[in-house]
C-alpha cells in the first residue's frame, strides 16, 4: 500500500494561514500536490512559495458590496408570491413581504417590476385584470373581489444578501456585513466583473488555477419570517434566481412571447426539478443556459489569457451550468470540482466532458457537519464519517475514475483527530491505485447496458436535485446510488430520446418516479410514440423495470400506461369493485429485498399473468411479467442498501441474461476486476469483519475483510 | 324484562316445512306475529292456518325457466369488455368471451347488439371506425391495427344464470337446474310477469304479504372463468345489470342522444359507485329509476288488488330502487325490508318513506356464514354472531326506530343451538321496548346537526355500495357506521344540493373520501359555487369535518380545494421543495385516537397556523384549523371503533358547542335518553362486565354493566 508512486499527487489541500507548518506537515502526510484557499481566506507566503501548484477560490458574484450599494439595480432578483387570502369582502387588501425573511428580500416595486405584478383569483384560476387592483406601500387592493374566493399577488423582489452567505452567516452567528450579490446582465455590473477578473488575475501570479464558487446564479433558497418555517422554497436545480425584468424582457426579444410571474410562481407550487418543466420553463431554461455559457466563457477566456486555468465548483451559484448538459464543454473550463456524500456524485462528475474531475471529500473540516451534528469538536467522530462517505464513493469510483480530490475547510481542526489524518492519507493511497489501475484499462462490466429513463435525461444525469438526504423520498436517487457502483454501463435518457431511438443497444430500461413528477414522467406519457417505444422494446426482447408509479397518467384505460407490459397496474379509486387476482409469491434467480417495497394496498394485476415475487397485505409489490420475447420488473418501491442493491444486480443479470462473474456471495461484498491489471478489488461495505467467496471464470476466490476494507488482489 | 307485552308482535319467523312443530314453538317462543317463507320452500297448511299473517317470498323475474326458453331474448344482459391486447402485427383477432364465465354469460352477436360493439385503440383513446374490423365466431378482427397499440372490444352477452341462483348453486354444490331471468322491458316477458303474479295472488289467498325479492335488475355481478380472479366485478348499486339494446333504443328515444358501449364499460374500469357519475350515467340512472318504479307500480298495484301487502327485500334485484330515492315512496310498497349487519343499515331502512320498515337479522339460519365461516354447524357460534351483530344495530336503533325485525333460513339448525334461540327471545323483547319508547316520543338528541356531503346525497344516504365489510376501505363507510348510533341529527347532502342552501341551518358538514371518489368529490369541487358555499358556511361559524382527501381536485394552486378552510393540503409533487411548518401536537376538548389516523407523509400545513392534534413519522394527521368564525378539522383516515366513535361524538359536541349531556365516561358504554319515558338507555359495547358513569342534568349516575348488556334505566 505504501509505495512511493501512490504517495503523492491528485490531491487538494485546504491551506490555512497561521498553521502554515500544519499545511506543510499534511500536505506531505496526505500526498497533495496543490493547496488551495478557502472562501475568505488568504494563504500566505510561505505557503504559496513552497512549491505546490495554488487554487485560488473566487465567488465571483459576491464580495462586491461597495459597487452594489452604488448600484442597487444590479443586484439580483426573483418572483414571490403571497400566501392565498379569502375575500370575506368586496376589498381585499393583501401585504405583499409578510411571509418572507427580511434580510435576505426586499420589495422591488421599481415600475419595471411593478409591469410583472399578477393578481390571481386562485379560485377560479383567472387573473384579477390590472384595473381592479392598487398597489400602495407594499400592499395591494383588489377591488370587487369575489367573496370566499381567494386571491395571490405575485411580484419581485430584490435578493439583498447572496444565499451560501446568508447560510453561513445565521448558522454560525457572524457578525460580518451581509454580502451582496451582483446580476452580470445588468450592463454596468458585467462591466465591472470583467474588470474585476481581469484585475484579480494580474494582482495574484502565484495562482494557478481559478476555482469558480461557482458562477451566477444560486440555486433558489427562499427563506420565510418565521423559524418555524424558515426554508419555504429550496430547489438545487430550478432556476427562479435567474430572474429579473432584463432577463424577461430579452426573452421575450429573442422567444417572440413574454414570460410572466405565474410561470415561475406557479400557484405557489414554483417550478420544481422534480416535476415536469412546462413549455415555457423549457424555453426559459435554454435561455438562460445560453446566457451563463456565454458569460461563463468571457471569464473563462481572461483567466485562460493570464495563463491560469479555470476550475469550477458544481454546487452554489452553478443554476444554468449543468455539468452533463449540452454547453458545459463548450465554455473552456480545465476542471470541475464536485463535493461528494454519494456514489452517484461521483459519477455525476465523472460524466462530465471536461480535462480535470475533482471530488470535494467530506466531512468538511469544520467543527459541525450537516445538520449542525458535531464533526470536528467534542462528540464528533470525522474518521467514522470519512470512511462512511468514502464507502459511497469508491465502489463509483471503482466504475468511471477522476483525476482528483481535496478536501474543505480548516486545517487545524484536525490537530485533536490524529486518526483522521491517518485515514485521508490511506484513501489518498488507495485513490491514487484505483485512478491507476483506470489509466491501465477499464474494469469489466457484465454485458448489460441499462438506460434509466426520466424527464431530463442527460441534462441530469446521475442526479436529481441536490443531495442523497434532499432528495432520498425519491426512489429514483436510490435507484442512481445503487448503480453508480454496479459493474453496468449506465446512460440517461430523456423521454424524447426514447423516441428517437435511444433505446437501440440497450438490455435494461429504468423508470422510476412518483405519478406526474419529473421521473415517472407525467405528460410525456401522452405520447404514443413513447408507449409505442418501450412497448416494441420489451416485445422484442428488452428488460423494462417500473418501480414506484412507472409511466402513470391519469384519464386512460390503465394508471401505468405500461400497465400491459408490466402486467401490474396502481388503481385510482375506479377499480375497487373489481375482483384482484389470487397469486402465490414464485422464485425467480433473484434474491428479492422485502424491506425495500413498501405497501401499497392499489395495486392489482392486470391480468393475472404476472409472476408475484413478493407481497405485502396480500397485494403484489413486486412482481414480473414475461410480454413478447422481454421482461417487464416492477417494485413498488427501493431504497438503497446492502441487500436491495445485491437485488438490483442480480435483476440485471438476470433481465440481460448475464454471467455473475466477479460477483462475491454476500452482499456486504462488491467487486471489481480490471482486466489490464488482472486484479480483482475487493470492497467491505460493512463494518464488520467479513468474508466471502467471489466467482471468477476459472473458479472462486475466499476473501476475508476488514471492517471498510479496500483489498486489490492480483490474480 | 319479561313483562307480556314485550313478548310478542313485531317478529317475522321463517317457518319450515317438514317441523311444523318446531315453528310454531319458536314463534311463540320469539313473539312472531308473521311466518313467512323462504326461497324455493312452501309452508304447510299447519303452519299458515295457525293464526299468523304469512310473508310469501317472490322473486319476480327468477323461477320462469320455461318462458325463458321459449324467449331467450327475453333474458336479461350486460356489457362486457375484453382484457386489452397489444398489437404486434397489423393485423389482429381478439376473442371476446375468454376471460368470462361461460356458465353466467353467453355472447349475444344477434344484429341489434352487434349495432353496439365497439372496438377501441385503448393507447390512442379513440374508438376504431367500424370499417376497420370485422367479426365473426366470436372474434373481432381489427385490420390496419398500429403495432403496439392496445385494443378492446366491448360487447353485449346475454345473463343466461340468474346471479343470486348462481351463487347459491356454486357455493352449496346444488344439481338444481340454473334459474334464469327475463326482463321485464321485453313485451312478452312484461306481459306474462303480469299475469304470472295476478294468478299468483289467486292461487294463494291465504298469503298476507308477498315479500318481493326484490325487484328486476340485480346489482352488477360479473364472474371470470379463472378461480383465481372468479369475481371480476362487483357493485351493489350500479346499473350495469340493466342494459339492452331494446333499453338503449328507449334511452336514445327519450333523451335525444344514444348511449354507447363504452358508456358502460369505461375502458374496463366501469361506472362504479365509488366514482362520480358521468353526464350520461346520471341520464341512463334517471331513465331506468323511472322504468324500475313505473313497473313495480304495476305489480304493487295487482298485489294490492287481491287485498294483499307488498314489501320489497332491499338487496338483490334491487337496482334502480333506491329506498331513499325520490321515487321510492310513490311505487306504493307497504314495507321496505333490509337484512343487517351493521348501524348504517338499520339507518337506511329506518330512513326510507314507507309504512313499515322491517330488519332481518343475521346470522342467517344457514350452515355456514359470511365468506364460508361455520354458523350453524360444528364451529360456529351463532349466539356470538347474532351479538355482535346486535351489538352494532341496536344502537342505531335507539336513534331511529323500525317497526320489525325477522330472521331468514332454516328453522331446524337452530335445534342444536338453544342458547342462540335463548339470545334471540331477549333481543326481541329489547327490540320491542326500544319501539315502544320511541313511540312515546323521540330520544334526546345534542343540539348538533350533521350534513354528510357526497356526490349522491340521499340517494345513497347512510350507505355506499353493499355492506360493510365489501367497502370498509373507505373511511366514509365507518364515519356513517359511527355516526349511526349518536345522539346528532344527521343528513346525506349531494354537492348540488349545497350550491343550493342545504347547509342551512347544518352545524358541522362532514366530507370523507379518496381524491376524485363519489365519496370525495372528484369534478364537482370544479365548482366555484361549492368552494364558496362551504367556505362561507365555515367561515360564519359552521364546522368542517375532512377524512382522507377531501375536496380533492387536481390543477389548483392546492390540491385539496377547501386546503385554506383546513390549513392543510396534500402534496401531489410539486411542493418537495417547499418547506415544512414545525408543529407541536396541541390538545383541544376531545380525546384523539391516533389508532385510527394512517401516515401520509405527503401531508402539509398550508399556512402554518392550523393546531396539529396528531402527527405520524413528523407529519400532521390530525389538525384543527381556525377559519373566520368557524372551525375546520382534518383527520387522514378514519376507522370505526369504540375510542373512534367516541372521539368523533366529542369533535361534534366540540365543534357545535353542544353540552355533552347523556354520554358515558367510557367510550365502551354508550347511551341514549328518552324523555317521554324519563328512561335511560345505557349500552355496555364490549364483551367485558364494564363500569361507566354517565352525565345527567343534575349529576351522574354509576352503572355496571355485563357483557352486551342494554340496561334501561327509569330515571
Amino acid at each position: 500500500m505504501s509505495e512511493m508512486k501512490y504517495r503523492k499527487g491528485g490531491f487538494t489541500l485546504p491551506g490555512e494561514a497561521g498553521y502554515e507548518q500544519l499545511t506543510l506537515d499534511l500536505a506531505r502526510k496526505w500526498g497533495a500536490d496543490v493547496i488551495r484557499d478557502s472562501d475568505g481566506t488568504k494563504l500566505s507566503s510561505e505557503i504559496t512559495d513552497a512549491g505546490y501548484r495554488i487554487y485560488s477560490t473566487i465567488c465571483i458574484i459576491r464580495q462586491h458590496n461597495e459597487f452594489a450599494e452604488k448600484h442597487p439595480d444590479a443586484q439580483q432578483q426573483t418572483f414571490l408570491i403571497t400566501e392565498p387570502q379569502v375575500a370575506a369582502e368586496e376589498e381585499l387588501t393583501i401585504s405583499l413581504m409578510d411571509a418572507y425573511f427580511s434580510e435576505q428580500l426586499e420589495l422591488n416595486d421599481t415600475p419595471d417590476a411593478l409591469e410583472y405584478y399578477q393578481v390571481y383569483d386562485r379560485t377560479s384560476g383567472v387573473e384579477v385584470p390590472r384595473d381592479q387592483w392598487t398597489y400602495a406601500e407594499g400592499k395591494v387592493t383588489v377591488h370587487g373581489a369575489k367573496k370566499w374566493h381567494q386571491y395571490t399577488v405575485s411580484f419581485l423582489a430584490w435578493r439583498i444578501w447572496e444565499e451560501i452567505n446568508m447560510y453561513n452567516h445565521t448558522t454560525n452567528s457572524w457578525t460580518s456585513a451581509h454580502l451582496r450579490q451582483l446580476d452580470p446582465r445588468h450592463p454596468a455590473a458585467w462591466e465591472y466583473l470583467q474588470n474585476w477578473m481581469e484585475n484579480w488575475c494580474v494582482e495574484n501570479p502565484q495562482t494557478n488555477v481559478i476555482r469558480l464558487t461557482s458562477l451566477f446564479y444560486n440555486f433558489v433558497w427562499i427563506w420565510g419570517d418565521d423559524l418555524r418555517n424558515r426554508h419555504r422554497f429550496t430547489d438545487w436545480a430550478s432556476y427562479d434566481f435567474t430572474v429579473s425584468p432584463a432577463a424577461l424582457k430579452a426573452f421575450e426579444q429573442k422567444h417572440g412571447y413574454a414570460l410572466t410571474a405565474e410561470d415561475f410562481v406557479n400557484g405557489g407550487k414554483f417550478q420544481v426539478t422534480h416535476m415536469p418543466p412546462t413549455a415555457h420553463k423549457k424555453d426559459y431554461m435554454e435561455f438562460i443556459q445560453d446566457f451563463v455559457a456565454e458569460k461563463a466563457k468571457v471569464l473563462v477566456d481572461i483567466i485562460h489569457k493570464h495563463g491560469k486555468e479555470a476550475y469550477v465548483f458544481y454546487d452554489d451559484s452553478w443554476v444554468g451550468m449543468e455539468p452533463n448538459g449540452p454547453r458545459f464543454s463548450k465554455v473552456g473550463f480545465d476542471g470541475l470540482i464536485k463535493c461528494v456524500f454519494s456514489g452517484f456524485e461521483c459519477r455525476l462528475c465523472a460524466n462530465a466532458k471536461v480535462p480535470v474531475h475533482e471530488l470535494r471529500f467530506h466531512p468538511y473540516l469544520f467543527p459541525v457537519g450537516l445538520g449542525g451534528a458535531p464533526t470536528f469538536m467534542p462528540g464528533g467522530n470525522p474518521t467514522r464519517d470519512a470512511l462512511q462517505y468514502w464507502k459511497n464513493v469508491r465502489r463509483a469510483l471503482l466504475r468511471q475514475p477522476v483525476d482528483r480530490i481535496g478536501l474543505g475547510g480548516y486545517l487545524h481542526l484536525t490537530l485533536d483527530f490524529p486518526d483522521f489524518n491517518d485515514c485521508i492519507e490511506d484513501m489518498a493511497i488507495e485513490f491514487r491505485r484505483i485512478v491507476e489501475m483506470h489509466q491501465h484499462g477499464a474494469p469489466y462490466a457484465m454485458p448489460c447496458k441499462v438506460a434509466v429513463m426520466h424527464t431530463w435525461g442527460e441534462l441530469r444525469a446521475w442526479t436529481l436535485s441536490g443531495h442523497f438526504h434532499e432528495t432520498d423520498k425519491h426512489n429514483l436517487i436510490h435507484i442512481n446510488e445503487a448503480l453508480s457502483g454496479l459493474p453496468v454501463d449506465v446512460k440517461f435518457v430523456s423521454f424524447e430520446d426514447v423516441e428517437n431511438g435511444a433505446l437501440e443497444g440497450v438490455d435494461v430500461v429504468i423508470n422510476a418516479g412518483r405519478a406526474g413528477d419529473a421521473w415517472s414522467g407525467g405528460d410525456a406519457w401522452k405520447s404514443d410514440k413513447l408507449v409505442e417505444a418501450v412497448t416494441k422494446f420489451v416485445y422484442e426482447g428488452g428488460s423494462f423495470i417500473g418501480v414506484g408509479e412507472p409511466s402513470a397518467l391519469a384519464g386512460g384505460h390503465t394508471y401505468f400506461r405500461l400497465a400491459n407490459v408490466l402486467g401490474i397496474d396502481e388503481d385510482t379509486g375506479a377499480r375497487v369493485c373489481h375482483g384482484r387476482w389470487q397469486a402465490e409469491v414464485e422464485t425467480v434467480p433473484v434474491k428479492v429485498d422485502e424491506s425495500v417495497l413498501q405497501a401499497n394496498p392499489h395495486l392489482y394485476l392486470t391480468d393475472g399473468k404476472a409472476k408475484v415475487l413478493a407481497q405485502k397485505d396480500g397485494v403484489p409489490v413486486m412482481t414480473v411479467n414475461e410480454f413478447g420475447k422481454g421482461k417487464a420488473v416492477y417494485m413498488s418501491s427501493f431504497r438503497v442498501g446492502a441487500d436491495s442493491t445485491r437485488m438490483l444486480l442480480e435483476l440485471l443479470a438476470w433481465l440481460s441474461g448475464a454471467e455473475k462473474t466477479y460477483l462475491s456471495d454476500n452482499a456486504l461484498v462488491e467487486s471489481a476486476y480490471y482486466p489490464a491489471d488482472n486484479t480483482l478489488v475487493a470492497l467491505n461495505n460493512s463494518e464488520e469483519t467479513v468474508k466471502a467467496s467471489i466467482q471468477l471464470p476459472e473458479g472462486r476466490i475466499d476473501v476475508e475483510l476488514q471492517p471498510m476494507e479496500t483489498r486489490m488482489i492480483k490474480l
